[in-house]
Parts: structure tokens; C-alpha cells; sequence
């Protein structure tokens, strides 16, 4: 794979909220190494440490880009101990942080991918901090990585990124046993079960979750009643658990990490 | 009205809050297709499904654009029903939308509208979903727009859009009824009670809302002393009840949709 | 001091909130004046009239933005009074926003600053308020800034900000007693006092906090064990207590303004 030219377009998604200005000091250093750069955030209301919360948010964001966007995410425990700094190239784009399986959904969809650790002079050289890399080597990096215009620039050695067992994409055929990835803002129970492409969304398909079955595939949140559940292929093109003007999570008391049965009654697909 | 042409200039006005992406694939689609766009979030915190809401913010950020900026607006609760989808051109600025009321109070201050239903071309080829249009039919055809330059290669028939019937100015002459619009952050009361220009600000008015009378009007909060409730024209225009430093909406226990009577005791103006 | 030329790179830090669309009409007001001009959020998040949340936030962020950004902040429970408007130039930025010592912390850290009260042409000639100057006089005078290119298109006479008590740095030397400035989004307790650079870190310092007590310098989070607290230099240079992955403030009961005691039981450095 040839790398694409990085373009300057910087985007931002960390667990660092908004009130403190600690992303606006990360903005700060990317004006002011790549003034070209316009920078994006994807979010910052990851919550606190929450990597598995952070790798889904990069996964429904970044596919959408550009190529050679550069994707800055920091949601870094580990942050000052001696876990690695990576530049990840992942179809066409670019993705700069730390190795904690955070890249772990993008990794797992990507059709080609490689990976080196930043190298020293990643580094800010004024503002080194070991508490803030989001600032003095993330987004530093990135924006070296836009102003220099190409990977030597950045990286050091190539290192294979620590992917996470909860970023498995499960192929459904007549049954599969999967779970929830996530649960989003309206309280949409996301997993990981994605239905084979073509598959007849009126299927006698079953899907179970604690003690709430639901049976058949709906094509979208207004074909039940207000405050029905239903199951629905989502935007993220896995199966959905949700009810029309409410929350599935709470009225089907369903968290991140439960298990989900789908089957086809009828059988093999 | 000959209408202006697109400018690079996004805004977006969601429900989708910060925190899974949603906001950050929006933007990604528009960088996409029309690599030269500028965008701004207005807002993405609007409560769930709430179109009244989305409707105030709306009217509080548009006006001050560019003309020619374009607007994304999603609050849809009806998104993959049969809803039109619509292209408003509102005093030389593109809105782009679910027809549901979300546009009631840009149309309703408005010098000149004209709106169409979006066309079958507006939508992304690749991703069209039936649960998340902002992505791939509303930002995708904002970004068609700008990039195209014409309102052709995104409408089809005109339309009327749907107004809804919260969103109407009251001129206050001696007298009149009105109802609360909006609670901003702050607790700060607003009304769509608007008075004629040039009005007294001394004038001896009597608001009441509730159980609670105010009497007279007040240039700003600091006219007061902190705790204390008064009547201003807040920025927006309208009749607002605030409380210095305080939430005037907790303070009265006013909420949205409260009738507010203002009535001047010396009679006619 | 010679002034750097403003660059068409504005910011904005308020307290406005982020779902009413008052932060959507102050970037419209800036594209419409001045549209080349690129503007980023610091944060719309400072609680309602906190001036030193604010200033805490602005000293996070600014120092890291190019020489002649402008920024704009707006936590302005006076607004309508006859507090003064001001620009700030400090340190080669300039600062446009209410008197009420919301600069206390960047003018205490600037090696180089003046100020000067806004002049009558910095207002918007449409849409003047006395209550959203953020709108209608901090923004226009940020955009009339970044269009016209020097700063007698905006000022009028020079004055003296005023600078709050809360903003003082103090130098550590064996002993000192500072305070706590600010508790950030992950609960991490941020003081006033700097160590003198240069000082090791393995020092048997002691820092005293209500009735909690500290030994020695940590280099950053991972040092402990998870729950566990620390001291360390945070990324802003000052002494920060915090606990790992877990909340400081929550689990030593400490808030904004208590006292801190830091001791070198060795003596003199």
C-alpha cells in the first residue's frame, strides 16, 4: 500500500471533555506547527479511560473521511507509563494515539492496515509534558505528519497495534451468538452481528436478548408504535435493538457487554 | 428572488449530542464531497426528538450567517417514514431538513421562502441508511450544493413546508397574550411577545406569568440587584423574564408553553 | 512591544452552553464580517458567571495558539453594566472580553502586555443588545480585528485590566502555602505553586491538603497503583494532586480554594 499525502485536515476524539481547555490547548499546537490545518472534533464526551467506548466512536466516524485525514485520539490511561505511541495507516487514513486497542474496530474492518511507533521527534520540543501527550505528542505529531507531508517525518519502528476481543465483527448465517458494543446517545443497543448483504429484511429472524425476544427485522424506528421495541439493521450495518421515541437500554434493561442470540427459526439462510 | 449562490459554509443543528460519532460522520461526508467546506457546529445538544427546540436554536444562530451559508438541521424523529425532505432558500440561506416544523420559525420571521423536496440524486450512493439521514442524505446533499453551486443538483418539486403553530410572534400593542418559547441555559424565560420598535423601555408594563407580576421593563440583568426577577427585550427581541444571576425559569417555575399575559395599565400605547 | 498582525484565527471561550445556538450566532457574526476567519472552541462549558473557571481555562489553552490569534471570552455576569469591554495584547495574543479580571491568570503569566477599553465602532451597527455582547461587541470587535489588520480599528484609550487575587503563581522554594485553582473533568487538583525548574522529582516533599498528606513527587499517573494518590508537576507546570484513573477532588474531599501546604522536610532547596 502507497501511502496517501496527508491533507491538512486534523480530527480530535479524546475523553477529555470540554471544560478545562485542554483540547483547546491540543488546537493551539496544531495552528501553530501546520496553520493550514482545519481541525475537527469528532468528540470529547468519551467517557473517562473508556477505550472500548472510544474505539466505537472512531469506528462510526472515520470511515467517512477523506483520505489522508489524520486522526488524532487519546483516550489514554495509560498515559506516562511505557505503553507505545502509534501512527496507524489504515485505509488511506491516518490514525495517531496510544496502543491500548483503541484502533481495534478500525483494524478489524480495515482492508489494509500497518503500524509503526511515533518516533522522538514526534515530540513537542518546548511543552513535553508526561501527563498531557494528547498535546505535547498527539497532536504534535499530527501536525508534523501535515506540515511535513509525509511518514518519515513521524515514525519510528513498525509494531503490530494490540486489537481488543470486544472488536469482532460477527457474520450472521441462520443463528449466531454475538453482543452489545455500545449503546448511543438516544439509547440504541448497537452489535456486533452483521447480517449477510442481501439478506431479506422480512425474514422470521429472532433475536434475543436476557429474556426479550424479538422477532422479525424492521427497515426503520417509524415502522412500530411510539415506545415499541424493534430490531433494525442500524447505520453502523450491525443489528439494532431500539424502540421508536425512547430508549431501548432502559426499557429492556440491556448494557454493553450482553450477550445477543439471533436465529432463523426456518433454518439454514 | 434570484437566490445566492452556496457558499463553503456548513452549519449543522442535530439532536445526535457529542458522544458516538454520529456529528463526526456528518462532517466527514461533507469533507468528502466538497473538500473546501468550512464547518460550524450550531448545536448538538438539542433534547431527543424535540422540534420546538431545534426550532428556537435555529432562529436564534441563522440570521447572523452569510447569505449563501447552507444549514443542516436534524431533529427527526420521523426519519425513514414518509416525511418530505426538504431545501428551504430563506432570506438568501439554504436550509436543509426533515419537513416536520423544525423551519416554523425562520419561515415565520422570513421576507421571502420558497422551499422544494430534495431530490433522489441528494442522497450518498454508498451509504444511504434508513436510520441516519443527516448522514447520508442531509450533509450529503449540503455538500452536493456547495459543491455543485446550483440549488438544481439537489431539488426536486416545490413544496410548503409544515409550521407549526409554536412559532409565532405576538405584537404587544397596549396589550396581549403570549405563551413561553424557550428556556435558555442560563434560566433565562422568552416569550414571543415582541414590542413595536421604538417603545419606551420605561414604560409602566405589567407581565405575568403564573402566579407571579412584574412591573416595568429593564434595559439588562445588572439593572437589578442579584436574586431579583425583572422583564427585558432580550437579544433575541422578545419578552424575556430573567433573574439576576439566577434561573429565572426555577425561580417562577415557568416552562415552555406557559401563557404569559402583558398588559400596560395607562391603556393604548 | 510591537503588535504581531492579527491572523484570521479566532477563538471562543464562554459560558453560554452549547444547545440554545448563542454560540452559533456569535461564529455567524464572525463569517459574515470577516469570512476567511477560522474559529475554535476553548469551551462553551465555564459554569454560569464562574470568571475564575474562565480564566483558569484561557491560561490552559491560549499559550499554545500562533502569535496574533484573537481570543474571544465571554463570562460576563456584568454584561450591561458599565463594566469596561477590553482588548488585551499579551505576550503577542490579543484577548477581547469584559474587565472582570477573566484575564487575571494570562496577565500574571505574560511577560509583555497591554490593554486598551474597546472603542464605540467595535459594536455590531445592526444588532446591539445590552444583554449578548458576546454577539453583539466581543465577536464584531474580534472579526473587525482579523478584517481591518490593526488594532486602531478597535480601541480607545489604554487602561489597566483588573487582575483578581485568585490568580498568583507561587514560587515553591523549601516550604510554601498556595491554593487549589481548579479541579478538572477527571477530578485532578490543580494548585498554584510551581517548583523552581530544575528540582528533582525523587525529593522527600510533603504536600498537605485539609487533612490529607502527601510524600514525595510522582512523574505522572501510572507511578501508583489504580485508586491510588499522587502528587505530580501536572501539564501546567504546577504541582497537581491526583489519583489514578479515579477523582482527586471526590476522594480527598477537596474544592476550589483550599489551602495547600508544600514542605521539604530537608530543609532549604
Amino acid at each position: 500500500m502507497h501511502p496517501p499525502p496527508p491533507i491538512p485536515l486534523v480530527t480530535l476524539t479524546t475523553d477529555f471533555g470540554t471544560r478545562d481547555g485542554y483540547t483547546g490547548a491540543m488546537k493551539g499546537v496544531i495552528q501553530k506547527v501546520a496553520p493550514h490545518t482545519r481541525t475537527i472534533d469528532i468528540t470529547h464526551e468519551i467517557p473517562a479511560g473508556n477505550i472500548r467506548s472510544g474505539a466505537w466512536a472512531l469506528r462510526t466516524a472515520l470511515p467517512f473521511f477523506p483520505r489522508g485525514t489524520v486522526h488524532v485520539a487519546v483516550i489514554d490511561p495509560g498515559v506516562g507509563t511505557d505503553r507505545n505511541a502509534l501512527l496507524v495507516l489504515a485505509d488511506h487514513q491516518f490514525l495517531i494515539g496510544p496502543d491500548n486497542g483503541l484502533f481495534s474496530w478500525i483494524l478489524e474492518e480495515a482492508t489494509d492496515s500497518r503500524a509503526w511507533k511515533l518516533s522522538d521527534t514526534s515530540w513537542s520540543p518546548i511543552a513535553g509534558s508526561h501527563t498531557f501527550h494528547g498535546r505535547d505528542l498527539f497532536s504534535h505529531a499530527a501536525a508534523l505528519l501535515v506540515r511535513e507531508g509525509d511518514l518519515e517525518s513521524v515514525i519510528g519502528e513498525a509494531v503490530t497495534p494490540i486489537r481488543s476481543e470486544w472488536a469482532k465483527t460477527i457474520q450472521v448465517e441462520s443463528g449466531a451468538l454475538g453482543e452489545v458494543v455500545h449503546i448511543d446517545h438516544f439509547g440504541n443497543v448497537i452489535t456486533n452481528l452483521a447480517l449477510p448483504s442481501g439478506w431479506d429484511l422480512q425474514k422470521p429472524l429472532l433475536v434475543q436478548s436476557g429474556s426479550t425476544t424479538f422477532q422479525g427485522l424492521n427497515r426503520t424506528y417509524g415502522d412500530v408504535e411510539e415506545g415499541e421495541g424493534l430490531v433494525l439493521v442500524g447505520s453502523h450495518d450491525f443489528l439494532e435493538i431500539a424502540v421508536r421515541k425512547g430508549s431501548a437500554a432502559e426499557q429492556f434493561a440491556i448494557t454493553v457487554g450482553d450477550l445477543v442470540t439471533v436465529l432463523d427459526p426456518n433454518g439454514s439462510s
